[in-house]
């Protein structure tokens, strides 16, 4: 490293600060930015400082937005505002559009409890959320946190904290994913496949 | 990719241009420039900046530089300025440096010849080796570039171009390499390690 001058260090420094990326990745990132046009690395450079002061977070579903106020979602006259998606990550909201069957609105955690990596649900945005049921107007939070441990957990304790506002709390479905093949389903997806079925 | 925010969208777009990264990666990488203190994200913005207007290459052997004027290798004192090592790519260069044997300098082609990639003898820096040999004090050039089809051409070629000079030009040695194992050589590594054995 000690052989490439101090700006491209700096540069494959930089890079290699980014997860995933070791530094053979860093260093051939950081060629192939000095071989880009200067305008284009401009641009480049431009889009980070961009992203970074343009984003913030929507005051009410805590997804990320562009430009004042709330985001585009929660503006939306179509979309349902008595149902709320709870999800741990912006990057779920995405998942959840990409399905088009969900005309209600999110609330986004930024996270699950994780006693493991210290994360309390003080750290969540769990606090809005249990003030955005309070206020009214909400009938259904629909819990679609990831069903591992820690999305499971989170969604029984926040099933708990909403108890008292009588309104309905859902959980997604589990079962055996459409296209799969049951050969190789696990045991636990098997299990609550049987346990969720249905009359046909 | 339509549900992020546009200056989200941007700079996944930004991120999926850089060799190896993908869709996938590029939002991971977005999303963590977000999580980012905003300072860390303007050094990582100025960085790319910088490293485009800082480096520029070395007017005697075209290797990446910083500041005005040669390179620091050019302008050690400590290096024999009479022999060349010919190498394809910075990195090469970098490669060499690690192995703290040579005290040479270098020459940077900047890529090898190949019609495949419409690269010929002038996308090169090929002119400005042959008028520095041409301007003496030159006694050997050693040719560097990969074991390739693409290296070995170029280094044929510029071989045959240095002869008028009746300077020394030389070749890395061929054979199987330090730490590795005769039983997963292959063939054509085998057959150069043979013809070029030598006497114990």
């Amino acid at each position: 490293m000690q052989y490439f001058p101090p700006a491209l260090e700096h540069l494959v420094e930089q890079f290699a600060k980014l997860p995933g990326v070791g530094v053979k990745s860093a260093q051939r990132l950081a060629f192939h930015v000095l071989s880009m046009p200067e305008e284009e690395a401009n641009i480049f450079a431009q889009a980070i400082i961009n992203a970074k002061t343009a984003i913030h977070y929507c005051p009410v579903c805590q997804n990320l937005t562009q430009g004042d106020g709330v985001c585009p979602v929660c503006s939306d006259k179509h979309r349902d505002q008595n149902i709320v998606c709870v999800v741990a990550d912006p990057k779920d909201v995405m998942a959840m559009e990409r399905a088009r069957e969900y005309t209600g609105v999110y609330h986004v955690l930024h996270g699950v409890i994780s006693p493991m990596n210290h994360v309390g649900p003080d750290d969540l945005h769990i606090k809005s959320l249990v003030e955005r049921v309070a206020s009214g107007g909400v009938n259904e939070v629909i819990m679609a946190t990831n069903p591992d441990t820690e999305g499971e957990a989170t969604a029984m304790y926040l099933a708990r904290l909403l108890k008292p506002f009588q309104i309905r709390v859902t959980r997604l479905a589990y079962g055996i994913p459409v296209g799969s093949h049951l050969e190789y389903a696990d045991d636990a997806t098997l299990m609550r496949a049987l346990e969720g079925r249905r009359e046909l």
